[in-house]
């Protein structure tokens, strides 16, 4: 079972593939995807899908997670936001590959323990639950962190917690 | 010389196609696509997508215009809005067609002559400049008056003013 995590931005999108194999966590591969800011909008959404499309084909993940969206005070800058990220879902739901939402929180608190963890802690984590993983960047780093949450809350669910 | 406008939004984005054929211009299609407030997320914004890939492949528009975003006062309904817009731009830029974008002022004043026209003036003159047109709703008939107003300001353009 292959998981992506996905971290959207106009800028530069972060995202992460793991693997689950007899309920132990594997790291596959992890990139991001940076638009040149000159670049007029329709390019750099295009970019962004073109390469995510690229990433499913090559690593042919089961299911995605992505981060819930962080509303910016600028809303500028949530519309930003929120077209890459609209178009970052869209690549696997094309695919027919499910998408989960997990917020910030959860996510800190699935690999640190606490939901007010420091991001520095969370990248610190990724690399001990994947080891031999360096991640390519923070972005990319944030990518497999979601997807080393979801990974955890379907073990939950599956339990039944 | 075909254009393609679109008025963006999660719920209903509407769609329209004219024609310019000696400096005049026809009235092709116009359309919307409404989506389940009950489906998923990622499924809502894969409509949107399939379908305005549909109207490019059935309408072959050489341009594309598209409003320039109401920033609304609230972030969800932004970031929602901003989903929807990501990928409906994202729809001609895959097929590299150019998409402007413009001002909700800009189209007012580019259909009735005044930038704080009411909504109801805008539609009128939807009818009167595509003789025959009866725009299947309000969406389409914003998404036919944003391909209009493209023509409007490509024709100025053009005559360097």
């Amino acid at each position: 079972m292959r998981i992506l995590g996905l971290d959207p931005s106009l800028s530069s999108t972060g995202w992460g593939v793991i693997e689950i194999e007899n309920n132990r966590l594997r790291y596959v591969a992890d990139g991001y995807i940076k638009t040149d800011p000159k670049m007029e909008l329709p390019a750099r959404l295009a970019v962004i899908h073109k390469t995510l499309a690229d990433v499913i084909d090559a690593y042919k993940p089961d299911e995605a997670a992505i981060e819930q969206v962080f509303l910016n005070d600028n809303p500028m800058s949530t519309i930003k936001l929120g077209m890459a990220r609209g178009v970052v879902i869209l690549a696997p739901a094309l695919y027919n590959i499910p998408v989960c939402e997990y917020e910030p929180t959860k996510v800190k608190k699935a690999l640190v323990g606490v939901g007010r963890a420091e991001k520095s802690q969370v990248e610190t984590m990724v690399k001990v639950l994947l080891p031999g993983c360096k991640p390519k960047n923070n972005d990319s780093s944030d990518a497999l962190a979601i997807a080393i949450t979801h990974y955890n809350y379907r073990q939950s669910r599956a339990l039944g917690r």
